[in-house]
């Protein structure tokens, strides 16, 4: 997925995800309001932020910082919360989360650190962001027991420091958006690869801190794996790991900062290991009648040593959506990449796999190039495109919960009928309405895999936050009931905090609330998230 | 690296390596002793429990725990240190370190609990003892700050409890040593495919612990990579994480427990990831005339996709000793391996890539089952025999340090010429005699290489301990210079505390210690080891 060039040239919804200017318009709104038994008649009007009541800043930074600190209105409007469903909707009605008091853009590790010491003495809560698309409530702040809340806009920070070509790794700030730091990875030859569908509107820090999923299917699917060393501010201490390979060193001081969200402290920077630019390329899709049959062809191949990059399995709905089936087969989506040789066999061979399990070949697409099939392309175009549909469904009182978790195999088939059937039913019971529950596995390992549910129903009249919070608790129940994961790479944030809360084994708990007690004393970081 | 069936017809060494009839005889140590100037004439003589003062117990279990306990001379000896050169010579020399009080051998996670609740009133430390193995000090007590010293040897509960074969994985409890676990999973055609070196002698609970490094040279090089969930009991708390196959729900829970080695709590069992036996190998050898360009040889492979399972690289002299060479050539051995296809072609891409940078080949040796050539073979026996010979060496006199550490590619070659350069100078200043250093590359990753180092030299006159220390302490500053890691897969303990203490970065310090008070409040669980 290449990197769109100059993000800067364009507006950036304060409300809704993305460009603004990729919003689909009334008429779009309406026609996929349309589909949806009981939706409004016409889109909710998009917001504005001159409608929001703002109030003046509790706090007002000491000359020393001023410079780095706004209390401009449509700053704090667009810091006040992420882009789950949640949040636009809460926009949509009127009923925005607490506007920040202030945002900050610090310009080094320095500027953090003096912030952070300000905040600590005036019972400011600091709200570290990235490219704001959180999906769980991961960036706002919820409560009154802080005097302010400052959100600490890492974006200023966005420069690749240091390339060091003979390791393939880069020295990179953290509040550089994926294009940006692409950007400046080009030149060498190399990349980060690592494209999560936030590609364009998150940064490395915010990857980093939610342990972020990218795009390919197998192997290192999240960015905790390209991690050579964290510099991390926090209130208590200041450092950075030793630039490694590997280690056996005691336990992994970065993992405990990776999926942090904030809570331990700021990730400043980070060496990261890159990769070549991937020069041969051959991707295939395969229709299957038996979604059932589609799921052990996958396990097939991800207990391969095949490792595909891409291995998305869309359900009957999912493959409609997208436009890679019409005839109510699931579609598997299969792609490989390599930077050194050609992946033609491996492609057949995974081809191979998938047929002996029932599923039907569009002819592989051996490319060595950028083309690839043309279901592969149609699935591209709407997985970049739908959270801006997710939008435009709201605006027509719809209510939608994209949700994502992990599973080992032997659990994998009933969980996903279970979400289905107890999802579905928890909707309906809400709304009097029918729900679409589309679902598709976006990541798969030798031991499991990771669905990918959509859930999308016509609100009862302007209660969709209330149906929101039925669907999620009924869709965190099954979750638990199963013992999947409550996230595999959207993180927790304040949404998942229940779900999370149950799966946290005891002995990490109490390990994590030490260690957020010592490093952030005067509980000012992200307060909410992941642990009280 | 196949099990060695029924470890338990042979008996275990208690003051040296492995089994006792594996030693060298008096002839070998001296034939040995003669390679190296100035040692010994004669090898010192084996050591004999019975000449150990051994002091009554300082603690007496209650009733309840009384038949997991044992106060016996032989268990007490046996547990009182770990395996590392220091051990050795300390028995050899009539010095042993602390013996504990009591050997406890837990059957279940609840006797681990309560055995933790009563050492935690009783003033006693608790050091957790897998196959005990260490070579680190990982295994023993140090100082006098508590009232007596239980060792907590795991290796009672060494069951695999349950397999999940359609996701390949297994619950084992935490004490099965190596050829224990696979001779439980042989029957299911899975394997959990982790060898380190000292796959006989240790636990999968001491691999967990301290984040081991198995055999296959690169991609989940580490035990860590492996783990679906822990379960962990601490004083503070018990509990297990859930079984995934990934997740980005918080810091990873399991990652502060490895490589915690037994500071934090007891891991009692664990689900591990397994795989299919390999059906498909080939290996190959290649000679170099210049380390540094097999260096860069290795790189060019580190940095493809072969992802080969074996890829070491032998220096002069560490060829020489293990008979894969002896005209004074480096030796790069390359193995693959796959339960699916095929190796032929990778491996003959990977010579290819080592023949460009002046590799000379043995005829690639492709042979889908068992055999491999030559080299291979002569490398894999002496790499199984080595420890013996070290003990075999200390018992001439001979001062032995092994070491290994990772860093990037960056830092490789001037890293392992200071060591030469520096180690060797501290080994003749401290004994006057010259030193032999060898080198080989144990792992190796696309952005750097795990170097491992032997240094042998005879010491002057019983003083083995001081020499030891003595290049210890400049090994140790010299990885410091390079931030080279203070171990790559042997652990911290307590002879690595002063490298580890420089490298731990601050925050990560503050939350390591905060989470052990919280976890230990009675400051039980391996004194001295990570941190204080």
């Amino acid at each position: 997925m290449p990197a769109t060039p100059s993000p800067s040239s364009r507006t950036r919804s304060w409300w809704g995800w993305g460009y603004a200017d990729a919003h689909p318009d009334d008429a779009e709104c309406s026609a996929m309001g349309a589909l949806l038994p009981g939706t409004l008649a016409r889109p909710l009007p998009i917001p504005r932020i001159a409608d929001l009541s703002i109030a003046s800043p509790g706090v007002t930074p000491p000359a020393t910082l001023a410079h780095l600190v706004t209390d401009a209105p449509e700053a704090r409007a667009a810091h006040a919360m992420g882009k789950a469903y949640r949040d636009v909707v809460r926009s949509l009605r009127g009923r925005p989360g607490r506007i920040p008091d202030l945002v900050a853009h610090p310009t080094s590790a320095q500027d953090v650190a003096d912030l952070l010491d300000w905040a600590g003495e005036h019972r400011t809560a600091v709200i570290p962001f990235g490219g704001g698309s959180s999906v769980v409530g991961g960036v706002e702040y919820r409560g009154d027991a802080h005097r302010a809340v400052l959100s600490l806009d890492l974006t200023s920070m966005d420069r690749v420091l240091e390339i060091d070509t003979t390791s393939r790794s880069a020295r990179i700030q953290a509040g550089a958006l994926g294009p940006v730091l692409e950007e400046q990875l080009r030149p060498h030859g190399l990349t980060l690869r690592h494209f999560p569908q936030s590609f364009e509107f998150s940064t490395l820090g915010g990857w980093l801190a939610t342990r972020a999923g990218g795009h390919y299917a197998t192997g290192r699917t999240h960015i905790d794996d390209f991690v050579q060393s964290l510099h991390v501010v926090s209130p208590a201490a200041v450092g950075a790991s030793w630039r490694l390979p590997a280690s056996g060193a005691g336990p992994s001081p970065d993992r405990l900062f990776l999926g942090s969200e904030g809570t331990l402290g700021v990730i400043t920077e980070a060496w990261m290991r890159l990769q070549e630019r991937p020069r041969y390329k051959a991707s295939a899709s395969l229709a299957f009648t038996d979604f059932h049959r589609a799921l052990e062809a996958v396990r097939a191949i991800a207990q391969s040593d095949l490792a595909p990059a891409n291995c998305r399995l869309l359900d009957p709905g999912e493959a409609l959506l997208s436009g890679a089936s019409a005839d109510g087969s699931a579609v598997l989506v299969l792609g490989f990449e390599s930077a050194l040789t050609r992946v033609d066999d491996n492609l057949a061979c995974a081809v191979d796999l998938a047929r002996a399990h029932g599923g039907r070949g569009s002819v592989p697409t051996a490319d060595g190039g950028a083309t690839a099939d043309a279901a592969v392309s149609a699935w591209r175009s709407a997985f970049l495109r739908m959270p801006y549909l997710r939008d435009g469904l709201a605006r027509m009182g719809a209510v939608v919960e994209t949700f994502e978790t992990a599973a080992t195999w032997d659990r994998i088939p009933a969980l996903i009928d279970a979400v289905r059937t107890q999802v579905g039913a928890a909707a309906l019971k809400a709304t009097g309405n029918p729900a679409t529950i589309n679902c598709r596995l976006t990541h798969v390992y030798p031991d499991g895999a990771a669905p990918y549910f959509t859930v999308a129903v016509a609100g009862a009249g302007g209660d969709e936050l209330q149906v929101w919070d039925d669907i999620k608790a009924v869709a965190t129940d099954v979750l638990g009931q199963f013992h999947a994961t409550i996230t595999h790479h959207h993180a927790v944030g304040r949404d998942h905090r229940p779900g999370y809360d149950r799966q946290r084994p005891e002995p990490f708990a109490v390990a994590l609330r030490a260690a957020k007690h010592a490093l952030d004393p005067h509980r000012i970081l992200n307060p909410g998230v992941l642990i009280d």
